[in-house]
């Protein structure tokens, strides 16, 4: 529904408060329900209200992508994070997350012998953990399973904690592809873990999950799920299979600026929508509210959208657009427009947006 | 070349201020050779040091594409502004576009009666000129040739000025696509603008051109050019002959975080570079400095990179990634570091970061 209390003025993100609180409490009862820690991804929201909201639903604290999310949160008063990235930590960087770890139990990721002694090297002695990270099919960073052992040697070594062992399944962001990916991630997680007890290291946390892959595992495999997108959901999720429209709780509102037959063109472009676009996908994006509506193309500021003949929208009609990649369009904000039942009831601030360092 | 002065964090965006001046220079002197007016779009900087070199050079305005992006270089004293997109003038809008004519002479796009009516329901009479779009073969916003007295009359009726005609022709974008995008460009222009003549309608502006199509239309085509990536260039430039890696003025600095082989991992993903990638590219960004690499995936803090065998950086090192597609990089940061002899000058900001509205 097109809140009407509009700004008048678009494009701009609305999320519908009542559909993310629900997003919120069914990912927590599932994390419950399986005996699973939840740490979820803030990548995704990159804000303070929504933060506080996973932690008052009970997540164990957040996972972010960067030191400078990190602090954002901290200073929010979060008390355990996670940087779940093999950070190479110049001087620089080893100074912000020695301060870092003054505020809140901080937990980086380090899959390289270099990265551990790196680390060590920057960063005030004892102050971190550290969770190794495992390539379990994605291969994009994560050392084999059978490397893990020397990884967390080093960081032993370097004076750095050895917590545990995490991976991210991001293979399973394909259709049909969900199930083996969680079996992967469960099995690779396993058997580093496996390794580092046979090596007298220690294992506390045994950490993977995305939003495709997190309800398919059980506390036998994993002892925390770091899901970010299910608080949004996004086109990706409803056409993966994994959410449906009425659980999309952020749609980007957009302005029908041109139509021509059946071609119509909105005010959301790639600058609001984000660009991503899987090789499965649909289009650019999705329009909930026309379903058989194709987003053919996105420049700048522009979706060009195929709809059925004679139907949809026309020229200065106000429409919702799911984007593809929600992470990404939520990055291309200062501020998110909260609406329930129709009206505006408040505006959060994207607090960490563009923080990449 | 990597400067010496590094921020010590990455990612972030490095110009390059010498490749920078000779861009702008270049431009300047295609234009004025041909005896063509340039007004560049700046939606590619958003930056205002940037903006105040292109006037400085004798560009007669600037293009933007949003009325939020005029705000900011009118506050900055450019006093000739173009929005070269068909804005729907809500109330809003419209009281926005009239306090903004009141510091600069302001031009939009138009492309359809109704537009036209609701511009000039919402602007202050006799404020706004107005050019009439045309499809010149991308088919994205903008009329047909044929169409463009309807608009215009329309636009006449409304309170407008109607200055001339607009196109931009996107479809030069592919390998191979220039001569005859460019070809198609000034002949749409040309039966449009005939046509506004013969009922009467001025026809003072007839405004084309885009990077890769600037240089192939001439003065009896065009009066105006608006090439926007020109000031920085990008792998998709390059990639589609329009520049060489020496034209290149803005590049991602990255760290390796991570090497399996041949497959090195940078911390610029999408959240730093953007997730633009056309058809024909070869990946999702180049590495000037290592030409043969790839960019074979992102994600939003990973770029996954595959080297000929035995060659390349090491974890740890810092690399230059030129994005595809710079409009989206830039509009991710909210400044740029600029260099010189490998030494860091200057920061600018990237003062109309976001605004999509």
């Amino acid at each position: 529904v097109v809140p009407n209390t509009l700004p008048g003025e678009t494009p701009y993100l609305a999320v519908d408060r009542d559909v993310l609180e629900r997003n919120l409490a069914r990912m927590a009862a599932s994390a419950a329900d399986r005996g699973m820690a939840l740490r979820p991804h803030a990548k995704t929201h990159k804000c303070v209200e929504i933060a506080r909201r996973q932690l008052a639903h009970g997540a164990d604290g957040l996972t972010v992508a960067t030191v400078g999310e990190a602090e954002i949160f901290a200073a929010a008063g979060c008390t355990d994070l996670f940087v779940a990235y093999p950070v190479w930590a110049t001087e620089p960087l080893g100074r912000r997350l020695s301060r870092l770890a003054e505020q809140a139990r901080v937990a980086v990721g380090v899959e390289s012998v270099a990265g551990a002694d790196q680390l060590g090297r920057t960063v005030a002695p004892g102050t971190l953990d550290v969770l190794v990270e495992i390539d379990s099919g994605h291969h994009r960073t994560g050392v084999d399973p059978g490397d893990a052992v020397t990884v967390a040697a080093a960081a032993e070594r370097a004076g750095l904690r050895v917590a545990g062992v995490f991976t991210f399944p991001g293979h399973g962001y394909q259709a049909g592809a969900r199930s083996a990916a969680a079996a992967q991630e469960a099995a690779a997680l396993r058997e580093a873990a496996d390794a580092l007890r046979a090596a007298g290291l220690p294992v506390e946390v045994v950490s993977g999950g995305s939003t495709p892959t997190s309800g398919l595992t059980g506390a036998g495999d994993l002892t925390e799920l770091r899901p970010g997108v299910y608080v949004f959901n996004d086109a990706q999720q409803v056409e993966l299979g994994v959410a449906t429209w009425s659980e999309v709780a952020l749609t980007v509102m957009a302005t029908v600026v041109a139509r021509h037959g059946d071609r119509v063109v909105l005010d959301a472009g790639s600058k609001a929508l984000g660009a991503d676009q899987a090789a499965w996908a649909t289009g650019g994006g999705r329009l909930p509210d026309h379903p058989e509506a194709r987003v053919t193309a996105l420049s700048e500021h522009h979706a060009t959208v195929v709809l059925p003949a004679g139907s949809g929208p026309v020229v200065g009609d106000v429409v919702r657009v799911a984007p593809n990649h929600v992470c990404a369009t939520v990055n291309l904000a200062d501020e998110l427009t909260v609406v329930a039942d129709g009206e505006q009831v408040d505006t959060w601030r994207v607090a960490a947006r563009g923080l990449n360092r």
